[in-house]
């Protein structure tokens, strides 16, 4: 086996060339045998194999650095990059993550997770190489999706005079027919070749006057409905950035991709490669649902069958909810930033096709186009994850909340996300969101509050948002939570005078630490918020008479977030109790499954009754 | 007089064709009157006269939907939309907004303030309309500095398929010289006319072969710094996005203007039209310094010179200290968003042009940007508005804090900024940037307190944010502040029993409020604190020992504040206080001026000396 002995590139550069499809082959069996049990991302990594294989041939890393952008195509990195033994721990607690960290090697120099920023990153550290006087190069692998998201822009704008800066745009989706797919190979022999230099000019006409070459790719191209796509095809598009251009070319050739490779280094400038790739490729089911494969939990090799937990989430829910609600009120539209997937709404983009709208990855725009619906008349609902939602905090700001138009954010993957990881958890959307006037927050914590939110969200006067778990159901608490205004009440144990307030999935974790802390004898109520902004802060105060110790639990970060506002608003009002905030503190929660982070944050029912306990011992 | 007696875009209509010249000088001479003496912007007003009145000859307003992007160059729709009266109380409280406001007219369909939102909320009304089977039209006018910015090819990519849709790319920056221009006038009248349509590719090809024509067009393009506006000049740029593209042509020829937009109404698709026009057009002044008549705060229209107040602002001893430290310390780099000027850094710029970046109206990469050259070793200083780094917000979580990243983001303009109102108030950024983990921030109240944290900045490790007001030093206090730790504490009066805890412009309203209370017989403590994140929470406390009643005032956003943050780290430590919060709650300030602004919302010395001596009463 080649691959088990490679412990850094410089043993990617030592496999004989006759040996590269075998070394290939074992990384694509190496993904299929973690991501089947870890989960993660698999067509992705497939893809990228070759290409990963020709970046560490062709540069040096760590002096050369590689960022991947998003960085769920890492893992072919990671495992020419000395973590193959470890491999096996991908996205487990203490493991590998499944995006690059600059905490886990030096082979990883920028960390990723959010689309469209390597470009930017590449661009600084490439720039602090030149100040620097070292002639290092900065590489930046950039799938086609991430051309979606404005960010590109701006520092595709700001690259023209950065040397030894290589933009790979791999171009995944763009479904190439094979013969046109052949010509571009032939096209890009002659661009990557050194003649090509001197006779550009002579190249480029002959590529216009070649049928075969230049008419069938325009033609693929008018078939994308992604404008950016056709532009991307532009033969001199990034040439106005003043980058050189190479491609199209297969992404899948690493012979020829080492070739361009070599050449653009050779050029020295700030150049773009253009390579086409199999989505999945080498494993029939991902190649053929390239999106299902995309992130999974786990799959069957042989079969190519997913895992599923079978039980319906939070998105479905929503997704069947939006439906009803849309074949009632025709002023409903629904917007995605390239997750319709994720977030349940492949359904209403089905039976609705005018009146969905997927922006691609784009949530500025996304929010501020829903702003521009809301104006027009339209009831825009923008489901999106919280973690991305961050991208439209100054739109949710100024477009969305200064003129008080009436959208319907939908926060999908609020709170932690587990094995995804820090750039990942839905830990701030409280607190920003929050402290937005006019701005009305939901934190359902079931499927029937969340239809509730959303009835009152649609009936609402300004922006709403409601944010929810990527989760199922959590079934019956085995309690009964009584209406104190717009706040839940319920009691477990005797002689109650201790109580835990929170909100959303830690209802859960709530009850279950009560019923602990009432059989030792603790009566605890438990308080649970649903609308978190504005506060119900009368019917709080009317939950918590006659408690004295108030713990306040939040999935979230603490700076900002619900239970700072609780304390101060008691505060503020002269209302003295004992008041402590279990939250994310400080931190940037790790990876890992949600129950082990619940513990280590001290979310889990355990540790909320330990607080509850030890909360009694201060007491008496 | 003709201006004033137009009401409505009806009357605009109705002007004579020969008459337009002298409304648009009727405007331009409104327009000096009234800016030199409010101030606001005026140089891209200037250039918009003729483009405004053939928008309102051509479309139908209200039906069909203006959107001026950033809005700054709104003015003169304002005068041509029954504004005209009331336009001497521009940027007054109470009076006319410097930007299109939904809640000012119903000419206004979209607010605007920040850069590159106006395509994207154009796309959300004219997808609404077309949605609701109404005909109308919808323009966005955007400036060709708002296309640095991200957020619009995410909207471009999302537009080809929304009829009705007019985009004007107002560019003002090309330096296009006169004989080019007469060139593309020419050009463009092929564009305009019918014929065109069907000679189009017999145009094109002419075109490309006048090099009167082409060449002088592409030469005077390679002259720009700024390669995306090479990219806009590219013939065929906008109709790889699928739009229609119509010039580029002489923007302050109202008559060939109205012909153009006539040519684009019907069309009927979503089409782009690039006009060039002169910032500062009709005022010598202006269009010589088109940067110092951008936003001006009042001018001499006789000598053109522009009123200042002579003193030096914090942005202004930023940009030495800056230098300064830069002489010494090589690491140190310079980063702006399109804000040379108002950040203070055009010295740096001068003298370090290799280490100073202006990126274009691009938060986004310039914060990720930033943290790429801290990845490669550099030191780099972010110098941003406050307003403004709500674009970055999560390129300040995702790629400077996570990775702790040593950057320093200098915040200019936080606070209450007058007279631009609720769009460019700085008062988020305390609330978002002291949620995220590993992000230090300090909030500097004088030049000598701004030097400090600058050095403990360049020293730091992470991300560090310091945050400063639009305004000069507040010179002698009239007392003394001993240091309690990171805090510092000043008495006024006998038996002092109150305090006041606040900081950065805040505390000198602090201790005139102080001066007033003690005055009246309370004794009061001021309290200043100058890291905000994390709180010096043992210092403070210490500081507050033997006080009973605090008042927290803060020139920012309540909720998610640094009084939230005081009141509830009392309550969870059980220390019992009688806790007020002064601060924006739960509403966007007007505009108007900062000492208006103050008294509203309860932070003028007076205000705050009222809430001392109520909570003096309340006590006893």
């Amino acid at each position: 086996m080649i691959l088990e002995n490679i412990h850094s590139p410089a043993d990617v550069k030592a496999v004989g060339r006759e040996d590269i499809p075998l070394l290939a082959s074992e990384i694509r069996q190496k993904l299929l045998e973690t991501v089947s049990k870890n989960g993660g991302h698999l067509a992705s990594n497939l893809c990228v194999v070759e290409l990963t294989i020709a970046l560490h041939r062709v540069f040096d890393s760590p002096k050369d650095k590689i960022i991947f952008d998003v960085g769920h195509q890492s893992y072919v990195h990671k495992l020419l990059t000395g973590r193959y033994e470890e491999f096996d721990t991908l996205r487990e607690l203490g493991g590998i993550s499944g995006f690059p960290r600059r905490d886990e090697s030096v082979h990883d120099p920028f960390g990723t997770g959010h689309s469209s920023t390597s470009v930017s990153a590449a661009a600084g550290i490439a720039k602090a190489d030149r100040l620097n006087g070292i002639d290092a190069f900065t590489v930046a692998v950039v799938g086609d999706g991430a051309f979606t998201g404005g960010m590109i822009y701006e520092a595709l704008n700001n690259c023209a005079d950065i040397d030894r800066l290589v933009i790979i745009l791999n171009d995944n989706d763009m479904s190439i027919s094979p013969n046109v797919g052949g010509m571009s190979r032939y096209f890009s022999k002659f661009r990557s070749s050194a003649k090509y230099f001197r006779f550009k000019h002579g190249v480029k006409r002959a590529f216009s006057h070649v049928p075969l070459l230049g008419k069938p790719l325009i033609s693929a191209a008018r078939g994308f409905k992604n404008a950016l796509k056709r532009l991307l095809l532009s033969q001199n598009y990034f040439e106005q950035f003043g980058l050189s251009y190479y491609g199209p070319l297969d992404g899948n050739d690493e012979k020829h991709l080492e070739a361009v490779l070599e050449e653009a280094k050779n050029d020295g400038k700030c150049s773009v490669i253009h390579i086409c790739t199999t989505k999945g490729k080498g494993y029939t089911p991902a190649e053929e649902h390239p999106d299902m494969f995309h992130g999974v939990s786990g799959f069957d090799i042989a079969s190519g069958k997913i895992k599923s937990s079978g039980k319906e989430s939070f998105s479905d829910r929503f997704g069947k909810l939006i439906c009803d609600r849309a074949e009632k009120d025709g002023r409903i539209v629904c917007i995605t930033a390239a997750m319709p997937d994720g977030t349940g709404t492949c359904g209403f983009a089905k039976r609705f096709p005018d009146r969905f709208f997927d922006v691609g990855i784009a949530e500025q725009h996304a929010a501020t186009f829903a702003c521009g619906l809301a104006a027009g008349g339209k009831l825009p609902v923008f489901a999106v994850y919280s973690t991305f939602m961050q991208r439209a905090y100054d739109q949710l700001l100024h477009d969305a909340a200064i003129q008080r138009l009436h959208v319907v954010f939908m926060l999908d993957r609020a709170g932690l996300v587990g094995s995804d990881g820090p750039t990942h958890h839905g830990i701030f959307d409280v607190s920003f969101s929050c402290a937005i006037p006019f701005v009305t927050v939901y934190s359902p914590d079931s499927f029937d509050s969340l239809e509730e939110c959303f009835d009152k969200a649609l009936k609402a006067d300004g922006p709403v948002i409601i944010r929810y778990p990527k989760d199922s159901d959590p079934g019956d608490y085995g309690c009964e939570f009584s209406e104190c205004g717009e706040v839940g009440v319920s009691d477990f144990g005797e002689n109650v005078q201790f109580a835990v307030v929170t909100y959303g999935r830690m209802t859960k974790n709530a009850v279950e630490a009560a019923k602990i802390a009432a059989g030792a004898g603790i009566g605890t109520r438990v308080i649970r918020l649903v609308k978190i902004s504005p506060l119900p802060f009368d019917d709080l105060k009317r939950a918590l008479e006659n408690i004295n110790a108030v713990i306040i639990v939040e999935e979230g970060i603490k700076n900002g977030g619900i239970g700072e506002r609780i304390c101060a608003g008691f505060a503020q009002r002269g209302i003295n109790k004992t008041f402590s905030v279990a939250a994310i503190d400080g931190v940037f929660p790790v990876h890992g499954s949600n129950s082990e982070l619940f513990d280590i944050y001290g979310l889990s029912a355990e540790k909320i009754a330990g607080a509850i306990i030890k909360a009694a011992g201060d007491e008496t």
